[in-house]
């Protein structure tokens, strides 16, 4: 399993694409290498890039391709996330989407062309570099498409999926048109082994779509499941136990650490290939629920959770580093993020990490103990569909933390002899047998009736069938 | 009177901020150098150089810094604006003012102590540059506190005197901050001719306040005439006759040629002690209304009655150089206002400007014919107060195109027989003999009841009182 770092520029935050600083990323990156992580994930600030719908900054897509090159100098493989778009409650939007000029984000036909062509030059610029991890579409870019955000792009969920499709078919143009090609693009997929097979080597480019976890939770948001699921070349997951998770079950309690593990079952569901990679591509120890001196704790007990898993491409903290206390207005957990203080200190929450990339991470020793890489033989059903072959609304809200399936889920979970939580699988296609046989289903076990609904699910005596 | 240039920097925009060119700065200070201008107003973008509320990026100051050199070096002063704010259809404003972060822009006290920040530091960046014509607070950051915008930060009026203080107060503490200190500003601006002195020398350092025309317009509108000639070192006006005066006048009708005469007479009525500088800031021949042929006449019939008003500091064309078809969204009219086109060649309208510059500017002939410096001796009375000395609601759309007031300045304008527009007095100053004695008023006027309010007023036989 690969680990990696979401990287938040020590100095100047995001901000520092303004003042781009060569040797601030490369002190950055070696902190971030000494922990052992094999991959970096970095963002550019949309505007910054793309200030006129018709302009794209050449020389700030230079400085995607140098913090590219930087990385790699440690060993870092590279995830670049195009459309932020969001960052740490901060929105960044072009002032040609916003104002007088504010059209839909998802639909407008100029604005999603220009949108395609920034991802496109974006992947484009860094389709050559060799320790290229993939491009993500932006991150959570779902969170404009519907409440809570003040001022939602609102959206069908089928105009979810046109736009979705769009961008990924922009990124995948982008890394086609490297001076290697399309040729070389595909041969160094088709010669790298699987990212689930445990070797760690790493896949050819990834393309990626990023949702925040209303897309499993929130029966309202446009996108949803399949936007994770039928999109991209891995499904994603970001896992903030500050959605309630941590209220009902603790901090450290069984509900919370393993949400991140949680999350990357309940998704894996709607994969239509067994074996399509899974990827928490954010999780972190957010002290407005975790106080800080769990943080440690919390962290290895989430990621040994997530070695329970399969066909796990890996988890990516979030963060590197504590947005420095010069800087204004961010929610207070922002600046305790880190896995090193602002100012570079290695934190106890990044001495567990550390730990557990050197233990199992792609520089374990070749005698190091293996995680279990089969895939867990039960799948809790999760009735997805009507009687009349519907989406069944409000099966969201049950997979949420406190809902009925999840309750089920964690009781499920913490009884497994080898405390590995089951696979999910959806009723709609239980019957599929090629699907379940490529999963390694073996037992579909069904939500009892009795699972309650509320804050007591993980201490339930529910049976499970 | 001194002749000016709104920069448009040719390449980039104003995006060419976030990739600063020097020599790109230097070819466009050339060519505005060449019309005979003695001075340029640029315009940074807000969230460039403050992108956090407490993060001001001192490459950003260096970078505005040098533009004022730059420009120095072919002979210009500079007025550098702060606030954008708003240009050209396109609203910048930083990220923890939007969105999740959006508050109050005018009242926050933790945003105006910010805003504040950015204004000093900017001020301070260019205190000492001998050619600094002064600080601008912004462009026309009245947009943004009423409709029609449309997601607008409502404010009282108190409220909008409360903000334009701060923000001055701040901008004298920055040129105060300057190397050579308060002292050495206090010094220039002592030994400055007066800026109406006609003697083209350049004053200290002005803080001024811009507005946009519905201060004087839109009786709805926070920031109103006040605003303008009570904060600050000039009142600053800002004529485009897309409001109104080109559909009801023609574009070369003499309610479009002397609209911006018109307003800044009628701005000056406000100031509180005569002689105090008024500056048409911004003026340009939009093309939605102004035919390209008509552009030059235009522009030269405007600045010929420019030229007749008192205690006028200079006009400022909108704008240097056309916006390049290469940059997208923006409105028509921004395409084609520039003297020179995109590609540097200079314009009919280019040509227009420079006769003018050179004729009557800084750098006219000794011997050239001199324009009247007296203040015309006739006062329109705007009825500005109710019986009850409070301000009449009304009172400003009566002074818009097609207003009662406004048809009747413009009739008493046409039958002068000097052609000098008159000037304006409120009625509740008319008893103040030195102030009308300072401004040379020797006739007072009054609006004729049978004044119309609409499209026939420059026809009308109204006899003036």
């Amino acid at each position: 399993m690969r680990f990696g770092v979401n990287h938040t520029p020590s100095v100047g935050w995001f901000h520092s694409w303004l003042d781009f600083s060569p040797s601030d990323t490369a002190r950055d990156m070696e902190a971030i290498a000494s922990l052992g992580a094999d991959h970096v994930r970095i963002f550019p600030l949309w505007p910054v890039v793309q200030p006129n719908r018709t302009l794209i900054r050449q020389s700030a897509l230079r400085d995607v391709a140098s913090v590219v090159d930087i990385a790699g100098s440690f060993g870092l493989d590279v995830n670049v996330d195009a459309l932020q778009g969001h960052l740490s409650s901060f929105d960044f939007v072009p002032s040609w989407l916003e104002s007088w000029h504010r059209r839909n984000m998802f639909t407008d036909p100029d604005v999603v062309a220009s949108t395609a062509a920034y991802v496109e030059a974006l992947a484009g610029a860094v389709a050559d570099k060799p320790n290229l991890l993939g491009i993500t579409i932006g991150n959570e870019v779902n969170q404009f498409a519907h409440a809570p955000h003040p001022t939602p792009h609102e959206i069908t969920a089928e105009q979810g999926h046109a736009w979705a499709a769009a961008m990924v078919a922009a990124a995948r143009r982008g890394l086609s048109s490297g001076a290697s090609g399309a040729v070389g693009l595909e041969a160094r997929r088709a010669s790298a082994p699987s990212p689930a097979s445990g070797t760690g080597s790493r896949p050819g480019p990834l393309v990626t779509v990023a949702q925040y976890d209303a897309a499993w939770y929130d029966d309202a948001q446009p996108f949803g499941p399949e936007h994770a699921a039928d999109h991209g070349d891995a499904t994603v997951t970001h896992s903030w136990v500050f959605n309630g998770s941590a209220a009902l079950h603790g901090a450290l309690g069984a509900g919370s650490v393993r949400h991140g593990e949680y999350l990357l079952q309940l998704a894996a569901a709607w994969n239509r290939e067994p074996g399509r990679p899974n990827w928490l591509q954010e999780v972190g120890a957010p002290t407005n629920v975790v106080d800080p001196a769990d943080a440690a704790s919390f962290t290895e007990q989430t990621i040994r959770h997530v070695l329970d898993a399969q066909d796990v491409l890996g988890v990516t903290w979030w963060c590197s580093h504590d947005v420095s206390r010069s800087l204004a207005d961010f929610p207070e957990l922002e600046y305790d993020l880190g896995l090193f203080t602002n100012d570079g200190r290695l934190k106890p929450a990044g001495e567990a990490f550390a730990a557990l990339a050197h233990a199992h991470g792609v520089h374990a020793a070749a005698d190091a103990p293996p995680v279990p890489r089969t895939a867990p033989a039960t799948a809790l059903v999760l009735d997805d569909v009507l009687p009349d072959g519907t989406t069944r609304h409000g099966l969201r809200a049950e997979c949420a933390p406190g809902g009925r399936f999840a309750a089920a889920w964690l009781e499920l979970a913490e009884r497994a002899p080898d405390g590995r939580g089951p696979q999910v699988v959806l009723r709609s296609r239980i019957g599929d047998d090629a699907l379940l046989g490529g999963r390694g289903i073996t037992r579909c076990v069904e939500v009892p009736d009795d699972t309650p609904t509320a804050l007591l699910s993980v201490a339930h005596p529910a049976t499970m069938a």
